[in-house]
């Protein structure tokens, strides 16, 4: 048995017993900002400790007897994170805010940390904290209604929890329109929770873009004819080779593992708790692919949270500023980068000495033309580049219609899902299962989530073309040699962590602020090329 | 990127936003000693959050970039501990469970939860919040110099920094009797702080005893001349056959690997975060023993763990009672089990099926022999059973006389050191690093600990002989059927966790309390016995 403290945390402790709470006013003078610091610094050290504990669970690294018992205590963490956020001193630090505003000396890091706080504030406020419980209360449990659906493929089964939860979260937008936020469709409330600033009126415009330029392109790829080879993607590799991969990947694209590491999990996934531990997970398949591009995937969301500038270190801005953001650089990693030709053409070589004899009878464009194969399909996470964002558009218009139809009920979706599929994908799902019960976002009570991973893929396209105008990408990606690209995203959008909002990030690297043009642009001269080349 | 907070969590995190921070009380009424759930729940969070958090970096589970950004964490964790324990909520329910012994209806969890925190915070509070932080700030750096000093057999380098470690310790023991607590000897003081009720008047019989009844044995042994073979404890054995010997172990012992697992670090140790997770290491080398005997000695404790009564869990009495009793447990799995002829009868078949070829040309009498081998050595962690105690009595001597002579430095030390291991080893070491500097303990202020390893090998004798009287010990072990002797350890001690004393403890299986016969008479017959044989 031993005792834990390290030295340097025993120092750090020191520090905080002789500071003590650092919120507590000196009467006769304000606050300052600085007075914060350590209830912020608790605010953060309870956020990273329920990250760690809940990793441990999900990557196999805390004994299964444990789950119940460590549930608990992560829920003791939470429900103190809770107090804090909707404490009085939350509320002083608003104020300490505003008046330095006032007087014209807010740190821009303050203002910021004002921006993303405040926001989550004043949100939850809007709701009664009873109608709030018996949400949480809903949607921690709906999942389990959900998965038994999906696994009967009995839809009637998740229907009625679902309406329930589509009554809550049209309750929501209700709430927070009489505490005093305007949205121009109620659609917006739910949008702007996981992409700030995002509205109907800029994604009606994107997804209709994406419409009348995928949708064709699509059709044309499957009359095209072309068969591009693709056996290989099915073969059997040794999960010790596919390992030695996803090393090779992370090595060459600068995700820093000294700051991070990869571990398996049921779901790939990327956990940042700081810039100095970023992790990732895999799972590994039978198939080689998978894998290699949920490594592309993550490490793309890592090295975004590794780039935050070292200043933003130990605040609650030391991670990436929206999901639409975040997803922008991992698309970016996985597609942009790493399903092109220059990058297969600079990878060769060390690929076919990881994967051994593996791969000795396919040609470097038979790989390249293979990860890009385009194969119209019912399941989302399994969806090719062109036609993901389809997927996303099918969710979209279904969620917009929740929210401004309410005739609408859970009993119309299924049919209203299976319709858009066939309109846009040309694909009629079987079974519920591989149709509207496919996704476990709903149960969580998440909709205005779906429109972030297609917002990814077009900040992606759009960040490629900004990059090209100050970077030869083509060559440094041939050489395998990122650094210049890592720098310039680690200036534009990485080092600015949560300082800035999704808009001004987009400011850094274009004067147009958001626009579907340069992804439509982006798939059609892959496509056309990738399809028209025999 | 994803948001944790599993379904479950989330429950019960809707019991403590509901339930609010438990102690506020009702006007009008007392305290109810439930009124203190959410305030102990917390405690516990904060705890095991630290001990899962330092776990991942002992164990290679956190990036080594992490390590100071997670030491600042642990820290802040730390001292909202910290602010709890010495907070006016603590002293509230000390108040609240002195009302209810006063008025006769505080049950035994509130008493024993309050003879254990109670203890903490009078020994805390006794000492000037100033002089606590200094020397909390002088041993948290000072392994760094105790480091530099071993690794360069320096001891004048390390001498200061000692010197500054008694002195504050010599002042520590002032406090305390300044604050009424009793000591007939100042260095009970610190022997109560590993092992409560522990002192010098008991530990002077039992190393009495030890010196001058092993100190003979051993030297008579020496001078037998018997050679028992030991070339094959050598042997380089592959760390995947290693491993296999480590599952092979933890199944046969009984170690619940449901609520446990096993990992590796720079040393062995175990860490039990409640009865559901209770987690061991060892350190793999060449040899086979160092790891063998690990796992059997981690075991130990975690079994102790796990066996702790359901009705403790999720309490501060869900754990060992002290170090003593625990290392009792660790030193009965690891030698008067592990190390019995009976055992090794008992495994021999899987022993040899598991490590293959390796040990074909040795017998079964010669493993016996070999894992019993006693070779006097300068190294404490390197010792055999029979010699474990005489260098443990070494330390308990020494610190005593820093108790007890006030004119005694620092620079004292090594030729007292010196010349003990001469007259109870016979052995003087050539350098400082395998003499004096060797073990960590002192550079941590940890005076009062290290008889807690000798009173554990002569209090697992002491439950041998108690549970021979019950069962039959030698027919269980050699069929390898523990159950009947790890349910007889779970009645009489496991269950109990923390709600008994150490002496209660004892007086579980035995009415003479605390007595070193067992032990003197344990090693006398079985090395003798093992020296004898030709």
């Amino acid at each position: 048995m031993k005792k834990f403290l390290s030295g340097l945390a025993f120092v750090f402790l020191l520090t905080f017993i002789t500071s003590g709470s650092g919120y507590t006013n000196t009467p006769g003078r304000g606050y300052e900002l600085s007075d914060f610091d350590v209830f912020f610094d608790k605010l953060i050290a309870l956020d990273q400790a329920e990250s760690i504990l809940s990793w441990e669970m999900e990557t196999g690294g805390a004994p299964p007897g444990a789950m119940e018992a460590r549930a608990k205590v992560i829920s003791v963490l939470e429900a103190e994170r809770f107090a804090m956020i909707t404490s009085d001193e939350m509320r002083a630090f608003f104020k300490a805010v505003e008046d330095a505003q006032e007087r014209g000396d807010a740190d821009e890091i303050s203002l910021a940390i004002y921006r993303v706080t405040k926001r989550e504030y004043d949100k939850f406020m809007a709701v009664p904290a009873d109608e709030y419980q018996a949400f949480s209360e809903l949607t921690a449990f709906a999942f389990i209604t959900w998965a038994e659906a999906r696994e009967t493929d009995n839809y009637s089964l998740f229907a009625p929890t679902l309406q329930e939860i589509i009554d809550y979260q049209r309750k929501i937008v209700e709430y927070r329109r009489q505490a005093g936020m305007v949205y121009a469709n109620p659609y917006d409330a739910m949008l702007d929770d996981y992409e700030s600033g995002m509205t109907v009126a800029i994604l009606d415009e994107f997804f209709d873009d994406l419409r009348s330029n995928i949708v064709p392109l699509l059709n044309s790829i499957t009359a095209s004819g072309k068969t591009i080879r693709s056996d290989f993607l099915e073969r059997e590799i040794p999960i010790s080779i596919q390992r030695n991969v996803s090393q090779l990947l992370m090595h060459t694209v600068g995700y820093d593992l000294n700051r991070g590491l990869l571990k398996e999990s049921a779901h790939p996934f990327t956990l940042g708790i700081g810039q100095s531990d970023v992790r990732i997970t895999t799972r590994y398949e039978d198939r080689l692919f998978p894998s290699f591009y949920s490594v592309m995937h993550e490490s793309g969301h890592a090295i975004y949270e590794q780039n935050v500038a070292k200043r933003l270190e130990g605040t609650i801005l030391d991670t990436g500023t929206s999901m639409g953001i975040h997803e922008s650089q991992s698309r970016f990693l996985e597609n942009q980068i790493g399903r092109s030709f220059d990058f297969w053409q600079g990878i060769e070589n060390s690929f076919r000495s990881t994967t051994g004899t593996h791969f000795n009878d396919v040609t470097l464009q038979q790989l390249y033309e293979a990860v890009n194969i385009v194969t119209p399909s019912l399941i989302r996470i399994e969806a090719d580049e062109l036609t993901y964002s389809l997927h996303i558009m099918v969710r979209y218009e279904i969620e917009k219609e929740i929210f401004n139809n309410p005739a609408i009920t859970a009993n119309d979706l299924p049919a209203l899902w299976n319709q858009k599929m066939q309109e846009y994908l040309g694909l009629t799902p079987q079974t519920y299962a591989e149709g509207i019960l496919q996704d476990i976002h709903w149960s969580y009570g998440e909709f205005g989530y779906f429109p972030t991973y297609a917002l990814g893929n077009a900040y992606a396209a759009q960040i490629l073309d900004a990059m090209k105008k100050d970077l030869d990408v083509s060559t440094a990606v041939k050489a395998l040699d990122l650094s210049p690209i890592n720098g310039w995203l680690a200036e534009k959008i990485h080092s600015h962590g949560s300082l800035l909002s999704p808009e001004q990030i987009l400011a850094q690297f274009t004067d147009e602020g958001f626009s579907s043009r340069y992804y439509i642009d982006y798939l059609k001269d892959k496509y056309t090329a990738l399809y028209e080349k025999q």
